[in-house]
């Protein structure tokens, strides 16, 4: 992938029908895609202080210009990256039961929590935003905003259903879903032993019926 | 506090009836105490990564001697003092009912994690520990290895009360009562709305109740 960071950024969708708008430099796709995935790894590799624009590029097989042309600092582009994740969110389960979509919930939670790379970007990220309102803010948009629209969507439909009183607050049943695994993989940084996760659906079924 | 590094060590209890081990050097209580609070202070302040010997020395009002007799380096400093947090534990709650002792290792839990100084340095001990096997043990054995045994005794009462049935996980136990409080207070960073501990008190209990 040695990729040459001064070629153009011309590529096939500039020279096609729909003509870039006057003034704005058109940026070819994959390379911001490869800087995209570069971010990650380095942020893995290294850490959000110790990452510099020239290592991020390195490992994407560009010029430093191609990532400053993209994002004027390494904030922005953790940022933006960060930022990409929220968006995508996560699809709500509906497998008919609230236990089924407290399982799924959890299942999606460990598997995302448990990844080498979250569990080095996550918590090196959030010691940063300690520091960082604009990082709060997207790591908080990322971690939580994302995962608050799954859990409202599971409590509406037990509700609608009859599985648990109308009254159960969103942002509790948030808390109880995420925060035992959270806790288990990213700060005491334990595994999930067989059987856990049917327990604890079990139990964070019955804490979000309790009144 | 302008205290002199290079004042002599050797204070009153050094020259009273009980003699110094031949070889050791008798180091000023009062000296460790200000240089493990100023460990404290700096972290919070900067952080791991940018903190110095020299940093805690000045803080500390005592020469970078003073730091460096005692240890031998800033990450056997933290894990020191880190230590020493775990071993001070805390106390099981015996309220005479699982709801009333959920509730109190909450209280704690939300009064310990909330404080502006743990919200500062636990995430950064963290981000450092994905990258130090040394620092992650002494973090587990604080975080963890010291709520593991509240959690196991509240456990315990409750099933010699008949509250519990026997076979309730204490794994399990520890993740539903810190975990929640740990997402909402150091990962989202929000606050414990009025009422929210006691809403929690009674989904824990009830989570910890179901099979």
């Amino acid at each position: 992938m040695a990729k040459n960071g001064t070629e153009s950024e011309r590529g096939p969708a500039a020279s096609g029908a729909r003509r870039a708008p006057a003034g704005a430099a058109v940026l070819r796709e994959d390379k911001t895609a490869a800087i995209r995935a570069a971010v990650f790894e380095e942020l893995a590799a290294v850490g959000f202080a110790r990452m510099s624009i020239e290592g991020i590029a390195r490992r994407a097989g560009v010029g430093k210009t191609a990532v400053y042309r993209r994002w004027r600092s390494k904030l922005h582009l953790v940022l933006d990256v960060v930022s990409a994740v929220a968006a995508a969110g996560l699809p709500a389960p509906d497998t008919g039961s609230l236990r089924g979509d407290v399982r799924m919930v959890l299942e999606v939670a460990a598997r995302a929590l448990g990844h080498p790379m979250a569990s080095q970007i996550i918590p090196d990220l959030l010691a940063e935003a300690a520091r960082s309102p604009e990082l709060a803010e997207a790591l908080k948009a990322a971690l939580h905003d994302s995962q608050e629209g799954v859990a409202a969507a599971v409590v509406a439909r037990a509700v609608e259903r009859g599985e648990l009183p109308a009254d159960v607050d969103p942002r509790l049943a948030l808390d109880l879903l995420t925060g035992p695994l959270y806790w288990r993989l990213l700060v005491v940084r334990d595994e999930v032993p067989a059987g856990y996760l049917d327990a604890l659906a079990g139990s964070v079924t019955a804490a979000l019926g309790a009144e």
